[in-house]
């Protein structure tokens, strides 16, 4: 897949060091020799998100910490994609679990300023790493849990919805949804797709025109999460909910996993390089870009 | 489209004549120089079609009045095609809110006279015009909101189905559903396939065979209709619902629609000709062209 | 179809004879000449099951009665096979209601036995008799309904979800769903399309993965069965729908449920070999052999 050079491109370049606290093999960095950079470690942190592995239980926690809203920039989609490659490949691992480190907040989604006033060049690379980061969390081998502990729009419901689970805090404030619409923006196909698997066409397509954030309790009703904790609860029940999950063989689980999911994932890979097209073309109209930027201006007149 | 020579010759024998009180431009009409019979107007109505446009809001109100029972004869299938692309042509109309104006029933769905002891050219004509209706009410570019304030069996029901959110008076008495099957008939492939995107495919299944007709109450429950309003609200109610759905950017909001209903819009347009094919193969079966005799000359005792 | 010799080489080594108790036609039996074997019958019973025509209402009931608990055995799936395929073509019968005659149990899915230490060959007759009930059972152009008096996990499960309604009895103690998973196994792709038209993608995907077995009550929350009544009601409450189910025209009713399944029993066709090898491939594997000997040895330790 292309995206790969481009993706090794930015791992070079991104600096990431793992924090070298791991007795135990990390993935294919275990395959290199003792002493290189890639060393095998226990826990992972780089700039944007933190990954702990409890070996034990073969359950990572990974922790979003992007302030102020984690929103999925180039950077933090490539730092993401990189955890999840290592935890993927790594035999200790069976399950991941995402969270936030910032309050009230999961992920805003994806970062506006990626979209705005830049190459077409750097739209086709940011466009390459989100479509990247749903192929490998919708794809995963993994038990993924999303414990989404604040709001969620747009790309942040993509991150949850690719997820095998939702826990969500049942704090009203806390919305979550694919709102899209609102901007001006149109969700791709395949956000549409990973939608309409979990809460059926009708409500995706009256949720994805009105551009619809539901507070967690309204999400809950009709199940957009699967299950609403008091926040002081939600780590907790996430590992119960992981160990329910991890109780199955993990074959039988990969491959029912794979049987539903991949029609969906085989449609934007086949149509990959469309979309990117699709999205550039799209992006790029001055319509949009208009719109995207009084939406920036708004957001930082909120904050000041 | 083959369609289109069709329904022109009938546009020009039907001789529906515009209400000139539009000031403004009333779709590719306002491309014609003024004085030309198809003037601007600002209200729409022939023989059982009234056609109101606020301008000011930019919404349309259809109303059926075709007594008793508003059935979709051909006459007033070229009707609702005529005004639904004039409004759909008009740069001033952005949403529709579709009602009856005959007490008690919104649209008792396709006339049965057309289907019944007719010729195999004339089968050909109507169905054609059914296809057209829902090609064009599916595939809208506007917001369409069914606003149902009476029954709405079969054909009435698909016209329901196929708008953007339906509101039904709460009245028990009003029923709605796909009853085809109850007429020994069948209900075609995309009948099945917006009412599989509306209910889902379990309830579709169950309900074709058993050609169920729901009352409002309980087609609210399982979400054949959105909401349910007491009668005196139901305008109100529409008017309010579309101006939240008119609050979002139009080309975000039809690009999504469009992204939902296309699959099934394309299933028809690839099938159209084979589909009336079919509907006339079936149709002029003697068992069905029997079991329709007896249904008329039920409903004639019935009146008298 | 490929099944058909192997089906009739089983049929003619498995000795079934009917019970010579009906004056009528009893489907393609009826075309021999009077005198030979394959007599007219009103009532049919071999090894494993049990099946009581009345002529008046057009409805047979279909017992299975295997103990200790209805495994869906190479045997089983002969006698069900052709048990299904006389009535089909038995213009007496409409409608079938499946139940058991073993207490507590609808049928606990299929053989492990069949699947376990057996050759190549045998998994290929045995998956193909697996499938050909399916197609059957999912494509019948009869009314069926599931009165479920027992546990139904599995292909038990299977075979209620291919049924056009399931009545199960209310007792918490009786649990169904789809729970290879819990044993290693992955449900086929045909199972998943049978249960996905039932109760949606996304329960489904939850449901295979955890291999999740629901209580009564709790299955008919999500529509998993349509209805619960008391044990000493079911025959009459199964009775009650099958009569509203033929009300209906059969040949509408027929062409609607060919329209909603047709889909998913034309994939197995298209892909029946290639299933077939999928089911050895993977159940020869020592891995899954191992599983299912430790999962029989746990069965017997639990009866003794």
């Amino acid at each position: 897949m292309a995206a790969v050079p481009t993706l090794a491109r930015r791992i070079a370049r991104s600096g990431v060091r793992p924090l070298c606290r791991w007795p135990l093999s990390w993935g294919r960095a275990s395959r290199q020799p003792p002493g290189l950079p890639l060393a095998p470690c226990r826990a992972f942190s780089n700039n944007k998100i933190l990954v702990e592995l409890d070996e034990s239980s073969g359950v990572a926690m990974m922790k979003f910490k992007s302030p102020p809203v984690n929103s999925l920039s180039l950077d933090f989609l490539t730092e993401f994609c990189i955890s999840l490659e290592k935890l993927e490949n790594d035999r200790a691992c069976r399950g991941v679990i995402f969270t936030s480190a910032v309050p009230k907040i999961f992920s805003s989604g994806l970062d506006i300023t990626e979209m705005c006033g830049k190459s077409m060049e750097h739209y086709a690379e940011f466009w390459r790493a989100v479509q990247e980061i749903w192929l490998r969390l919708y794809g995963s081998n993994m038990v993924t849990v999303a414990a989404v502990n604040g709001s969620s729009p747009a790309g942040g419901c993509l991150v949850a919805l690719s997820c095998d689970y939702r826990i969500m805090v049942e704090n009203p404030k806390f919305s979550i949804g694919l709102n899209e619409a609102q901007l001006g923006i149109v969700a791709p196909f395949w956000f549409k797709d990973t939608f309409v698997n979990v809460v059926g066409h009708r409500i995706a397509e009256r949720s994805l025109q009105l551009g619809s954030l539901y507070p967690a309790p309204e999400a809950f009703k009709f199940g957009l999460v699967d299950e609403l904790v008091p926040e002081e609860k939600l780590q907790e029940k996430a590992m119960a909910v992981m160990a329910q999950w991890l109780a199955l063989p993990d074959h039988a689980r990969q491959l029912t996993k794979s049987m539903m999911r991949k029609v969906v994932l085989d449609r934007l890979v086949a149509h990959r390089e469309e979309d990117i097209q699709n999205f550039i073309s799209f992006i790029s109209k001055e319509s949009i870009q208009k719109s995207l930027r009084m939406y920036m201006d708004m957001l930082k007149k909120r904050k000041s």
